[in-house]
């Protein structure tokens, strides 16, 4: 079976790249940690080089922060409301070492502002595989910078950004609440402690009750040990919240959810205590995505139905 | 004129060391890097002895983290609702180097839980120059860690913690928020365009808005030197959303403000966007406070009607 396409995901932390055969099957991937703030000496066309070596000569997409302005070549976002399958037309060359690499551009919502850099691309791959899902969805994509898609008659209509994960590592390794001295253990029921005081926050919201982080251990009610699930709860149960309060998403409403399974099995746990329906989607959306983009913009000789 | 008393403001980063006369008057004083989490070789004892160096010796009272579990000695919390006069026989004596050190305990509220240590001085500061205050007040102590307190005929009822300016300097100096290539500059308009974000955003909270801080850098919006004025506007105006929607005060309350100037100066013109009356309350609390609860104690051997 011959080769059809290379892929790249390309993150601020992280490289990865897909070998797809003519059928869309990744048939080998590769992580390395060239993302574009830690690129190797010899920057982003050495990163590329060691990303596809030893690979045959394939057109290549790409997606993520290598289109950003502190990328490989900065690529104008798409203003939404923005059909995904306008993604394809939208690609922009780079000529590089020989190869030409196809960006995706990146999805902005003006009313916000907000913007997105990776997850169009897995936005895309979510609706290939669901026909249902592109008519009409809720997308969550957990993470550092969680993203909350509103999906309609194929187009992203809406989107917000929340920095759940980024603040969790602030707070619990860089600030008073942090207990760097105690090694942390699983406390599902410190968790959920934590969703709960999210929850029962109201209108005022999660910091009103995060320094309880520590006032709980000085009172002997929360182990240090317990101190991360703790505030993993407090900061999914606010996302939780403030989706609903904000009114990206509410109760009845199936939300879709795109993530690392370990962080997705979190989001299920906290949405369950806000009465809120999450649903994993299929896993390798990114993949899945660039292989549409690409063979929707004829990057593909083969397109096949998958 | 003799010296009556030492005062002790003993914190996380800083020791500051106070003379008083015997009318109460600071005819001294210092103000070392000390605090518990940086003290020099030769531990508390050493920075006691830099901070008293050359003053006679006398009767010396200290508040603030040199109290807590990583101070000199613990000292055991008051428990809400405590009437501010009580500090006085409560204080627990540390002998060190032929002196007596009498601390302050601090205060919980266990109902949330919350705690201070430090502030309670500053609120027996306050209420001491003020019987008005001593009936009926809200306290409001803005800075790393705010602290907003109610007090009603002479007992502190009830308080909470926000962690605005840690938070702050989290997310401008550590976050993916972070612009710290640019020189920040002084941008009020940025700090009020921050401060109706966070009242926009309603019953959701700020942190459904904080990566605008991001956004509208990359749309054009916002300077990169202003990121900093908007952040702190959103943060301060969180603060002011959060302590209204969670009933810590109301429209209609006057709310006395205990801080430094310029972070004063911040909190009035937030309040200003929510309609929110702040006044300042008088300078020098702990050292009032000190003074107050030294004499409370009968530390002071000539008790005068300061």
């Amino acid at each position: 079976m011959t080769s059809a396409l290379i892929g790249l995901d390309w993150g601020s932390t992280r490289l990865r790249a897909y070998r797809f055969d003519e059928q869309g099957q990744v048939v080998e991937s590769r992580t390395l940690p060239h993302g574009v703030r830690r690129l190797p000496e010899g920057g982003f066309l050495k990163a590329f080089a060691l990303a596809v070596d030893g690979w045959p000569s394939l057109p290549v997409i790409a997606c993520g922060m290598v289109g950003s302005r502190n990328g490989w070549l900065e690529v104008p976002y798409l203003d939404t409301p923005v059909a995904v399958d306008r993604l394809a037309a939208a690609l922009t060359p780079l000529v590089a070492g020989g190869h030409i690499i196809h960006i995706v551009p990146g999805l902005r919502d003006a009313s916000r502002p907000d913007v997105m850099r990776g997850e169009e691309t897995q936005v895309a791959g979510v609706l290939a595989q669901s026909p249902a899902s592109a008519r009409e969805s809720r997308l969550l994509l957990p993470g550092t910078h969680s993203k909350w898609v509103s999906v309609r008659d194929g187009a992203v209509t809406s989107f917000a950004t929340v920095m759940t994960g980024e603040l969790y590592g602030l707070l619990r390794d860089d600030s008073a609440l942090s207990t760097s001295q105690s090694e942390q253990a699983d406390d599902p029921q410190a968790f959920h402690r934590g969703v709960v005081a999210a929850r029962e926050s109201g209108g005022a919201g999660m910091l009103s009750r995060v320094f309880s982080a520590r006032t709980l251990v000085l009172n002997g009610a929360l182990a240090p040990s317990s101190v991360a699930d703790y505030l993993s709860g407090l900061l999914i149960g606010e996302e939780l919240r403030m989706a609903l309060a904000a009114g990206w998403v509410k109760l009845g409403d199936m939300v879709q959810m795109v993530g690392e399974d370990a962080l997705c099995a979190r989001y299920l746990r906290a949405a369950e205590v806000f009465g809120l329906a999450l649903g994993t989607a299929p896993q390798d959306t990114t993949a899945r995505g660039l292989w549409r983009i690409a063979r929707e913009a004829a990057l593909v000789s083969h397109p096949t139905t998958t």
